[in-house]
């Protein structure tokens, strides 16, 4: 095959509808049972042909996590603090209240505490995300809202494993209600937070 | 039997070690493989004996969770809510750090992503430790550390969530220090928290 050939086989289009197959077969089926075979039959493309392109289930599973349009994230940029994390945090509960990105959150989760591989790879997917909101941060402390040895890690944990425990764990619903108090909570601490909303006065 | 064997059947002990064996059961294989058979062969007891006392293992698995001192934590009464708040943090870190514990927790969520039965249990279980804590918040309340109508749910979410975070799906250490500015940023807000330890004016 020439490199053009190459080129086109493994195009953005096909490759998204590979990451797609890929994503969507781990949410159906899980990690163990997630097999380059399955992903090349639902994604119509040659066994062969994906393996030139990812040497193993690993590599095809990072890149489909890191790439797929299902667990992407917009960056807003708000003006504030607040504002920016309000935006995460309603992406991140549209992402668990969709039941087919849910699931596939939910396997990966679960294949992170089974599976040292697949954990590697929610890791290296949690960094990459992170990465991409650093600038959130920064403009954060350069606008004074954050002081610069603040380590943004405990807020992005606490934020999305307080949407994990109530979705995923107690299946609560989450609303703009829970998602604007849990934001508060974090900017302004439980005790002021509970008394914003009556007075915003600071 | 009569209802003095029955009872000396199923005194204290006995029964902490059926709960014992079913949450070893739980952790080492999971939700699905564990039988009421295999935790009587475990605690020696007859299966019988364990169907007289639980009519089936979802029943057991609820006793065993809300029981057995592998999953219990003490209430603090420290005189502050951020004092107590830290208790409640470093028995969540402690249980994580412990790996037979971790792994029942794991299995548990795990389990709960995956089937009813078992999330039901959990939702459960989460209401009952729950339930205990309400003194704690209730005192801040009294204190005045927490407006009356403050939801303690979200804040109990965030910090169950951000361990689960970082020590089920990153795998990163956990210290006294980071159970410090967790609860910190959850008291004070993650702009003043940050801030804080320099100078701990107010």
């Amino acid at each position: 095959m020439t490199r053009k050939q190459d080129g086109e086989a493994g195009g953005p289009r096909r490759k998204a509808e590979i990451f797609t197959a890929t994503l969507d077969m781990l949410g159906s089926l899980g990690y163990d049972s997630l097999t380059v075979e399955g992903v090349a039959q639902r994604s119509g493309v040659n066994k062969t042909t994906i393996y030139r392109w990812w040497s193993s289930k690993s590599e095809l599973l990072r890149d489909a996590l890191l790439h797929s349009h299902i667990l992407r994230f917009e960056l807003a940029d708000t003006g504030s603090l607040r504002g920016d994390l309000t935006e995460l945090a309603v992406q991140l509960q549209d992402l668990l209240a969709d039941e087919h990105r849910r699931t596939v959150v939910e396997a990966a989760l679960v294949g992170a505490v089974r599976h040292q591989a697949m954990r590697e790879l929610v890791i290296s997917f949690l960094d990459d995300r992170f990465g991409r909101h650093r600038p959130l941060f920064e403009r954060a402390v350069a606008r004074g809202d954050l002081p610069p040895d603040a380590d943004p890690t405990p807020l992005v944990d606490a934020m999305a494993g307080a949407l994990w425990m109530r979705v995923l764990v107690r299946r609560g619903e989450v609303s703009d209600t829970y998602t604007r108090d849990l934001v508060d909570m974090l900017m302004d601490g439980v005790t002021r937070a509970a008394g914003r909303r009556p007075s915003p006065a600071r």
